[in-house]
């Protein structure tokens, strides 16, 4: 707890240049006093004295001898990932995922369950309060929680940390997650959509490192997208844009769970393919899926995806018209918004190729050849855990910027 | 020319504190050294010797003594935004506006003419340079130009000033409209899409102010948007985002001039409307465009917008089915990028609420219930002159922020 406040304690009148100092060597990769100054375009004395700080916060270590450039060798400073744990969680429509992380946003002992996001927030944020306090039992006596981070599966208002109106989260509008948490760590608490969050951990240590402009989609039982719009996360200004599973996609009389006709996630979405796959199943047009069913086994996205790879032509019917809807959908993002990247992932990516080559074809046959000139359209690799390393980012980079330190101080005055 | 060089000046090593003086005064409303310390959390002394600085270099005045708090009255400070003149051009695709500007966007000297984009930018170009000339002429003595901003109809890199394969504008891709303006004036120079201009002065002085998400529609010839992302324009990879116009919003014959069958713009845009009108005038189900046709005037879409205000009930139709149109594409606009204002503007936004009521009314019809419930769809003042205003401002605010001061430093080296 200690470490929490002292961090805070940094956020004083010098706040800008602090983290201007510790930039430079977090982000710019700086090592000497000599570098920083020039990185920072800070005077010397400056830097030694907020150097001194952030060494004092346990933020930055002072590391061996650097190389002489003529004069005395400079000391080098490095900073120090391992001064605070973060705990981060992602909550799924049935899933939660936890684990603790370094302030370099780097996964330690994940571990996940199934759990129903519909049975409320107490009853779900108990449990991942249980886990988190595994977590914390496991950490050395002198290990410190600096702030707590979770991805939930709906919109959220990003200042306050509570679902809006989330429409597979019944009970939850409005809850307070954040104190839920900061009462029990005593940390700052940041909260987000979970597709937002994934798309940080795309963008601060994933493939869309580096990119300005990125759509993160995620196809899991329905469809969303996370924006990145010059290098920041775009929330939209209830924290529900990248909304892109009820956009209108063709003549249907498939209800979406929206009420409306025709949206992408009723056409090509987890629950559609499940949907479709068991009546292939059911009508005997699919022969592998037929058998999964009379194995006793349940048809679901998977099992279509599954059964495509396999081969099976119905399946890959399936498959292949979900991203051809996708495509053009995403045909018009690109017009829109023009991603330098485009990620995709989320259960049904894990059609690979299949499902990617198709998607690239209908995003080409509708979209403006400028917006596509240097369009990368891409997997997101689903093993890399996205949401938890996401949530990671979210609080460093609120932690670590003055704005953040501010917001942490607030947090913790109140808490 | 002094001038100019004096702003760069303070791109030193002090830059961020000096901009920091410099926004507590002309944009938080500080007006004494104690509230800038106050507002910008710098100590006493930085703050007199920054204040100093930028009275040195014209952007602050010394004024009366303010009210005492007990001690001795402090000193005002203003800004000082007769200190540099912008210039600033929007050019359309069919027309030239020129103007001057003071360092808080004011804009004076207003005028115009009509102009044929196609016929390239050496011709196009060498026409504005004329205008600014008699503009600069007509400026006091001792006036110097700071800047020099230009709106273009088509898609911008903006980093190099450079249009990038702009479908209305042919020998104009790739042409360096920075450096034909740069090297007449000895002027830092900005180059951007004639939309995201638009937004920008909308935004910045306009009814977007204080907004942080925001749609600016253009319905002009074509149709287009610019974008605003947490209180920023976002320009997307190749500076093409905002593309509406050649969204699918249904099963048409109509051919767009982009190559594509079902467009936004080939259905409800200008152009689009001046066609239909035609042929209305042609058959005679509409009496009013008949007879202006009759009587040997142009049918634009301006006619049609006029006929359709005096009642004449085909002109009507064409209206609100363009008006229905855009608000289906808005509507998905809406779900992806959550903005809490769409402003309308451009030639048949001039049909005002008979418009505006039908884009509300399709908005709703297919946005999810969160995004619409603080959203709002106004017209945009076609009168304000948003573009040469939002070329101003883009000038200031890269002259007057510390990225833009240093970028403001590479191009007078260059040029």
């Amino acid at each position: 707890m200690e470490r929490a406040h002292a961090i805070t304690a940094l956020a004083g009148e010098n706040i800008e240049s602090v983290v201007s100092v510790l930039d430079a060597v977090r982000v710019s990769g700086a090592t000497t006093r000599p570098e920083i100054a020039r990185v920072t375009r800070l005077g010397r004395n400056v830097v030694t004295d907020r150097a001194a700080q952030l060494i004092a916060a346990g933020l930055l270590t002072e590391g061996p001898l650097g190389r002489s450039t003529g004069g005395r060798a400079p000391r080098e400073l490095r900073f120090n990932a391992a001064a605070g744990v973060i705990l981060v969680a992602d909550l799924g429509a049935t899933s939660i995922e936890v684990a603790t992380a370094d302030l370099a946003g780097s996964i330690s002992n994940a571990r996940g369950e199934a759990a129903d996001v519909t049975l409320g927030p107490t009853h779900i944020l108990s449990r991942v309060a249980e886990l988190f306090d595994e977590l914390v039992d496991s950490l050395p006596g002198d290990a410190h929680v600096w702030g707590v981070g979770v991805g939930l599966p709906g919109p959220v208002e990003f200042d306050t940390g509570r679902p809006v109106s989330p429409p597979i989260m019944p009970g939850w509008d409005g809850y307070d997650v954040r104190s839920f948490f900061a009462s029990r760590y005593h940390a700052p608490v940041w909260v987000d959509n979970d597709v937002n969050v994934m798309a940080l951990g795309e963008l601060r240590g994933g493939l869309a490192a580096g990119h300005q402009d990125v759509v993160f989609v995620k196809i899991g039982t329905g469809i969303g997208a996370g924006l990145v719009s010059r290098g920041l996360l775009h929330r939209g200004a209830q924290g529900c844009a990248g909304d892109i599973g009820h956009m209108a996609v063709g003549e249907s009389t498939v209800q979406c769970r929206c009420g409306q006709l025709g949206c992408l996630e009723a056409l090509a979405g987890g629950h559609a393919l499940g949907r479709d796959g068991l009546e292939l199943a059911h009508s005997g047009q699919s022969p592998v899926l037929a058998g999964e069913l009379a194995a006793g086994h349940e048809v679901t996205a998977q099992s279509v995806v599954d059964a495509a790879l396999r081969g099976d032509p119905a399946a890959r019917r399936l498959v292949t018209e979900s991203a051809r809807l996708l495509g053009g959908a995403l045909a018009r993002v690109v017009n829109f918004f023009n991603p330098s990247l485009i990620l995709i992932g989320g259960g049904v990516a894990s059609a690979g190729d299949l499902y990617l080559s198709q998607v690239r074809l209908a995003v080409l046959g509708r979209s403006l050849p400028l917006a596509t000139r240097h369009l990368e359209i891409l997997q997101s690799p689903l093993a890399d855990r996205a949401g938890l390393r996401g949530a990671a980012f979210m609080v460093v980079d609120e932690l670590l910027s003055p704005a953040g330190l501010s917001r942490t101080h607030d947090q913790l005055l109140i808490s």
